[in-house]
């Protein structure tokens, strides 16, 4: 009931803190039987890692992971996997100035206020560092989803004012993973870089917006009411640090459309029935029509900054702030393996949830 | 686990179909003791009817409740509370032509693909009917955030490309129910009206955004991960039928700020703590902090227009289709009571989620 | 999280006080396209109610249902399935005199102090007429058993100190329904029914057991930590009014057992693998075997008698109170389709939960 | 989904095999800003742990505890408290010749069905080393609870036919602790110990009961419907490996008691409202009512016994099966801190639940 724990079918349970033993994940509800893709779980961990590139935060951790439970000879057991990855670069004392300290922006205030008490030490529990827990679930969802056809794929759209053509359909997704920024566009993924090495220098951050797309979907995918496709991929990405907006299809551009202009018509696709066009994004009524489910995720800039902030201590009075420790100029290029992460766990566990209705009266 | 129950303390599970019997909500969780006002939730239902005003369908529905359980005496008694509207004025035959076709952009063809049947009739339980298990649920919530001083407010910001100015504190709120639109600016007001008219005569229809303000938050509401506030509030108006987007805050406008420009520093506020600017949309790490919770809807245009569209049937053969029954141009003025429900709904929640940390060790 | 939702796929929301509009359920997660056996449904409604022979109440209740949601043309929708059934027959002055009393073993002190207030008219929400959503979302459970071939058969097999054979395979399991209490021996059924008449002459009142028979059962159902079957089987019978104990196969008299006694070996049974004895009860480490799966649910007396008893009243005064109003002296006769209703729930929500199993990585 | 989550707000995910990794639990929903006490925690795991006397399997395992999350400076967080044991003295290879067998009344054979694969190794998840997690756990509840003054005891109550005074008044509960069996009557505790080791000797195993007394109990614990307290206690109780029955109060014994010999009259008792017995242990409709909550819970003997058995192979070919490894002849006085522990995690949860009633509207 903290709210540390996701999912109806394939639940995830994530636990620890920034500068605590180690971060991990309880996944109770994965099918049994499959074999474990060590590779993935590892490939997305260092997509997400901090140091990967020169427009990462510099904390150096190799983010290796340990299973602990529920895998036996290389393959699912059906019982829950536990996977941790142990803490090891922290520099407590880089946060010991936070110890009375209100940061702007961050949740040290309301963490304080709601429990009495925090862990100050590089954040405590409000650390993105928590993303490694629903990284690791999301390699065993995609790996649930690979047996299942569906691919997910994440892509940095937006940085600050620069962003690629809104239509995926026109980039080079296969792209995506070969420069520092994940941007399926070369040319704007320059752009983006260049932005994001100025804020650095300035000590500055930014924000921006990672679009996903979730292809070869089944027809079915979604219950209709509360637990809307799309809703429940929304809570998903609306719980990942630092997002503040989501849109599926086209989302608020779908408010400059008259109905004659948005609406999807049917039409027969070889022996299948499918849509014209995609502006609902893949989901009617809640549930996935078998088009491509995409989405848009923006992230505000990093709270953290190099320069001096106004703020208050715990004692409410005013106080100037300099931070101290390492940052991100810039979320996005890490955030992508968390929003496919995120949206695996949401697709596997209607996946799960769809089986149900395939039983015949 | 069909998805038709929501929140985790103050939860709502909700029945009907459009053209059955009737719309009605189960409410358990609620606090006993309260007394129960019964002008609130006609007023809110009022306010969500058809017919309400020529800028509405006009379906002519009383929507008159019936409290069913849970009450006595005019108070909750702890026990599940339940609610029925039934349904008088339908017109089934309207949807006879419906039987074996597939309309765009509803979920026609979702739910006959994932269930393998549906009940045609008005839409069935796709009908945005269903909101009314929502409003009586709502304003359920919003007695017990009255007993905790909270106010959810809710408001018209944009019909098509006509806006009010983004920022709540420049429009007049007490204003937003003196006009058939429920925008806060009456000379807004008067122009979304005339597009709207002008789309219902062209057989079109409009989509726009509903702005919602929660005031007078405590602080602390929100569980920091999944269940972060902001996350549930995403999931609950993303439920809400023809939604396609959600911001909270200055949302997906945050990507166009640098973090200098975007953080909300803390400031001394008589013998509290506050923030200076509000981008956060009063709300950090997932936790509310005292400032107002704001946030935007984007609602898609009604996919049903009184123009020929495309589509195929259920044999999956290409017909025409010439949409017959009562529809709404715009579904934005009756949207203002459904939003502030769920808004309500999820409040109410964590409200009650907040209580156990308030146990001393 | 009132306490009022039952199952995980599967799931019942029951509703309504004793002297209120209704006593309802709405089911959530049933499959789709199901034929709704509407008989079968008044049928264990008709076990259930009063009056339906001289060892019972002779409250005079048709308990006729009415299915508000989620049928169509006689089937399942997949939408959540609600049915009322109104309360008629209510002499409400009867209990005017226990509105400020504490009726011994009845639940109108910690419902009073736990919510502050009650509903003291017939019981309110603790009567077992809220067992009338049990029964009804119990034979919608059984359609889908039925389906899979599973038969749930329950029986009296005790009235206080007369039993039957403890071997069910001793008994005339298809003449339980022949006669007034239920009981598959017709020579201990008399003997009850005269016991029961005695209690019901002198005022007093009796408890007995249900035993339970689930037969045809497929392998694999049930949870092996938290949610063993029998674990939920023995929830769902212990959250019947006027249940004590709960014991699955052997139960309590594994106790007398040596190891090498009570160990159930492993036989080739034609081509299958089966047990030879069955102390087990048809379940293994919480997961079903696929032998009968078998339980005892032990009743205490009905707490409501016709003698003059010692208590206090909302003021803490000693008192005398006398019972007024129809009351079964032995609920055993009208609990055999509850237990029934209440283990095909918990077998169906196994059986749904069990399927995402089948999917082959 | 699993089953391997348990509790609603102070909720507790189980994992582990017996021989992979380590056994462990993560806590959720724990009160905020309390203090973790270290002792309890070894105190309950050295209760519980193999080896501890000569009538206990001797694997001898430290199973000392990390604490990986959620506790700093000796505090609890508010965040998901994870703890884990590491697997140190496994003999895998006593196991080698269990890869193909299907032990009898173990559950090798309907983990294999279910899952299509099975840790065969110490019984992986099936193993009763898992209920290290619930004795963590329990732990952090009884913290809690002594919070609120609530105490839990369990004791051994019967070993095979030798039982104590039914009685728990006419015992000596703080002797409990004082001999091997946990029996808190020092010359029924001999005859038992005698009957374990005779069991021992002969390669043969026995069951029994553990009784369990919560005193000093609030009013108001438990939801009405179908979380009655006991419904919970039960569940809980029946998930403990080896355990067969749960009764509550005077259980499967009411049966024998008319109604005028059951009902527990209302006294005052000083300013407050109490019982003048307590057949119904504590509970009236599902809710505590001040009085001593206690219950019997029925272990069958142990499954592995030293005697040569019949049983089949995974080709379901009959085949003589004789156990290796290091088994208990009695699990009973292992399992009391087991049985506290679950207790006292059903009490902290619907402490926690029962908070939100203290609301006032």
């Amino acid at each position: 009931m903290g709210g540390n724990t996701f999912g109806k079918i394939f639940t995830i349970t994530s636990f620890g803190e920034s500068h605590g033993e180690a971060i991990g994940v309880v996944i109770d509800g994965c099918i049994a039987g499959m074999q474990v893709d060590l590779n993935l779980i590892q490939k997305d961990l260092n997509r997400r890692k901090p140091g990967q590139s020169k427009i990462t935060s510099n904390r150096n951790e190799a983010d290796e992971f340990e299973i602990i439970s529920g895998v036996f000879e290389g393959k699912t057991l059906g019982s829950p996997i536990t996977v941790l990855v142990k803490n090891k670069d922290q520099n407590s004392a880089d946060y010991d100035n936070l110890k009375d300290i209100y940061r702007p922006s961050h949740a040290d205030y309301t963490y304080h206020k709601k429990y009495g008490i925090r862990d100050y030490r590089g954040g405590g529990r409000q650390s993105a560092r928590e993303t490694i827990a629903r990284v690791i679930a999301g390699a065993f969802a995609k790996m649930i989803l690979n047996g299942a056809g569906i691919k997910v794929q994440a892509y940095v759209s937006q940085v600050y004012n620069i962003k690629v053509d809104p239509n995926y359909k026109n980039l080079w997704l296969d792209q995506t993973e070969t420069n520092n920024v994940r941007c399926p566009d070369p040319n704007i993924a320059a752009l983006m870089i260049a932005a994001i090495e100025v804020a650095k220098a300035t000590g500055d951050s930014l924000g921006g917006i990672v679009t996903c797309v979730c292809s070869n979907m089944p027809i079915g995918l979604g219950e209709p009411v509360f637990d809307k496709l799309h809703a429940d991929l929304g809570k998903a990405m609306l719980s990942i640090n630092a997002v503040k907006g989501f849109e599926i299809g086209d989302g608020f551009g779908s408010v400059l459309k008259k109905g004659s202009e948005h609406n999807d018509a049917f039409v027969k696709k070889n022996e299948k029935t499918g849509t014209l066009t995609n502006n609902s994004g893949g989901i009617q009524g809640g549930i996935s029509n078998g088009e491509d489910v995409y989405f848009n995720v923006a992230f505000k800039p990093v709270a953290t900054i190099f320069k001096q902030q106004q703020t208050v201590n715990t004692s409410n009075e005013s106080v100037k702030f300099n931070a101290a420790g390492r940052h991100d100029p810039c979320v996005l290029p890490r955030a992508v393996p968390i929003v496919e992460a995120m949206a695996a766990i949401v697709l596997a566990d209607h996946y799960l949830r769809n089986e149900m209705y395939k039983i015949k009266p």
